[in-house]
């Protein structure tokens, strides 16, 4: 029985209980099959469909992506310390509990947009400057530390870093943005708003037969994520270790702007030369089907290899379930300038077990040899460890501070 | 048959085609019944919904609003005349009645965005400068000129005017931006950008049971909006004249920020007051419904009207229908400052056949004594004349301009 199978279900059942804020329990993705291709969802059901927030390891990581994402990145005031971020996750761990499963948070002065949380998830990351302010540096995972240049990076103070991270994520906008207002006035004793990035994949059930996200080059995006079930729960998630690293993630933002002026001059071939991918199916240039095998032997007439050494997606060729990285990318498209230039991009969202050990070797042989930095330049970049869930009753970073 | 029933029907009877591009036509809302409050729409089927562009008015007017909306407004460059406006509403005619109908434009470098429509309408707006550039200022409806100031404004430049929009509307940002660029891009060698202004409603079948939108401050927006059919006809399209104005109307933009810090100061009573409506229902003070009637004669016990004559509904309500107007707002919600103060506000967009006749009065009645005025300042004004839509092998604006 499939995922949406079991939506549709809940969702019928359910029924006329929606208007009044009553919502819909789903299973969370990451150990079922994949998801059906005819989404038979009724939209109707969009609104009350609800993603568990309790459980051994936070949602909204291996959840199926929503079709709206704020990533919202908290420098700790002077003077939170261990003891006073305890209080504020406290707070705002409540607040992720109801708004999650369509309650309005305790102090919700606008408890009418707290009732639809259309899949609404609260994952918090701990930046290395908390485990700082709280003394206990002992606990940051080893891999959760600034990344090393590389020389693609344009990085911009405005995007980068951060102590905490509050990423929002719901299939409704109005969802994401209430939960957004509310998160950050109950962090104000304790942080202040260092960035926020906002970023949209496509509506629920827009794109038809499959979920990888297609970015504005067009191109489908995230076709080598590891697949659900054992190999992604091996990818992302710390088998084992102390209360505080078991069950826990990380993840690395990467804000990429996309240079759609000097994409656009490029032709079709040449733009899956960059990628190695079909732009129409997102199929590697040796195969027919997005998921296909790339045989990166395979030779032309002139002995050529067909999917360049150069491509993107040889770049960042992994096979070894413990060495991908499963991508969660966002879509961002801000105002254009005068002359019309876009300002549209990838918020890139990686997850895995260790940073050191996943991210980093496949930055590396992208960043020294990809042909795609020619239209894409990296402007933030911030890392963060996804500590373990909790139960009823407990909050997100007790293992960490309690 | 409720106007969902018809997007169901259609939706199941394509079925394996969407893969392919192929899009189901729906019925253009205005002069059906009111849409039906269980939307079975199934979510698989939303990406290839298609609203139509052809007909003698534009689309994205009395349609049902979309959940995603850019506004984009241009300055034509010097030396943009009258034919050479021709020859750039030819080109954005044709770029939108592809793309409304999910295929690629002409020129479409990233044609895989082009083909999930998700009810994707663009529509035309001429600000007064168009009329001037093109030596035609005595077929510009005569209300369509700058608004008077109001005590109330802070108009900001960045927001304000424009000699031409492009209001591009679906329910899948992706959609949404994928047309904003091919229109900018196309638009560049006639005009620069202005201003752009993104904004966002529930997703679809988001908000069970009617389709009134919900602002930030949590009130529902748009109750009193003349009814479809004949009333909102009525209310937004000039019933005769020539043909540059006759199936025309216009839009009034006014960009409204929402002083989200001191809302929240107020109780829920308070709010009430202000607005005349309940926050959980809609219904006016003195009823119990949304659509009820309200009674401004009705007292309480201490003799005091129910519904106070400042309340933003007692100052805004009309009842004869050609004196209404169509509100079609998109919500707006900004990065909040360093301190955690928001940057939210709506897209105010009002629609109607005659701006002095309509939108004026409502205005000058709000502007002298409307207490939301408390907490929200327009902060963008723009008017613009929609002139009529176009046959196959026509061109918005060709009554105008040809």
């Amino acid at each position: 029985m499939s995922r949406r199978g079991l939506l549709t279900g809940g969702a019928l059942a359910a029924g006329g209980a929606l208007a009044g804020g009553a919502a819909i329990a789903t299973t969370r993705t990451g150990s079922g099959p994949p998801p059906a291709s005819a989404d038979t969802t009724p939209v109707a059901s969009v609104g009350g469909l609800v993603e568990p927030f309790h459980g051994t390891r936070q949602a909204g990581v291996s959840t199926e992506p929503q079709a709206h994402a704020s990533f919202v990145a908290l420098t700790l005031r002077r003077g939170t310390d261990r003891a006073a971020l305890g209080r504020m996750l406290r707070l705002l761990t409540d607040d992720a509990a109801r708004l999650t499963q369509g309650r309005p948070a305790l102090a919700d002065t606008e408890a009418e947009l707290g009732l639809l949380p259309a899949r609404l998830t609260v994952t918090f990351g701990f930046g290395p400057g908390l485990y700082r302010a709280a003394g206990v540096d002992d606990r940051r995972p080893a891999s959760v530390t600034e990344l090393p240049s590389f020389r693609i990076d344009r990085l911009q103070p405005a995007w980068s870093g951060g102590d905490l991270l509050l990423q929002i994520c719901a299939d409704d906008a109005i969802s994401v943005a209430h939960a957004q207002r509310v998160l950050i006035k109950d962090s104000r004793p304790f942080a202040t708003v260092r960035w926020v990035q906002q970023g949209f994949r496509r509506s629920p059930g827009v794109e038809p037969g499959g979920h990888t996200q297609r970015n504005l080059f067009g191109q489908l995006d995230g076709t080598a994520n590891p697949r659900p079930g054992a190999p992604m729960d091996t990818a992302l998630w710390v088998p084992e270790g102390p209360a505080w690293l078991r069950d826990s993630t990380t993840v690395v933002l990467r804000r990429i702007s996309m240079n759609m002026e000097t994409w656009d001059l490029l032709g079709r071939t040449d733009r899956e030369l960059a990628v190695g991918r079909r732009l129409d199916t997102g199929a590697p240039l040796t195969g027919t089907a997005e998921h296909d095998e790339p045989d990166f032997a395979a030779t032309d007439a002139d002995g050529l290899t067909v999917i360049p050494d150069f491509s993107h997606m040889t770049r960042a060729h992994v096979t070894d379930d413990r060495l991908k990285i499963l991508r969660r990318p966002y879509n961002y498209d801000g105002v254009p300038t005068a002359e019309g230039h876009a300002d549209s991009g990838l918020i890139f969202a990686s997850y895995q077990a260790d940073i050191a050990r996943q991210f980093l070797p496949i930055q590396r042989r992208l960043a020294d040899r990809d042909l795609l930095n020619e239209w894409t330049t990296p402007i933030g970049s911030a890392v963060f460890a996804i500590p373990p869930g909790c139960q009823p009753g407990g909050w997100i970073g007790e293992q960490v501070l309690a």
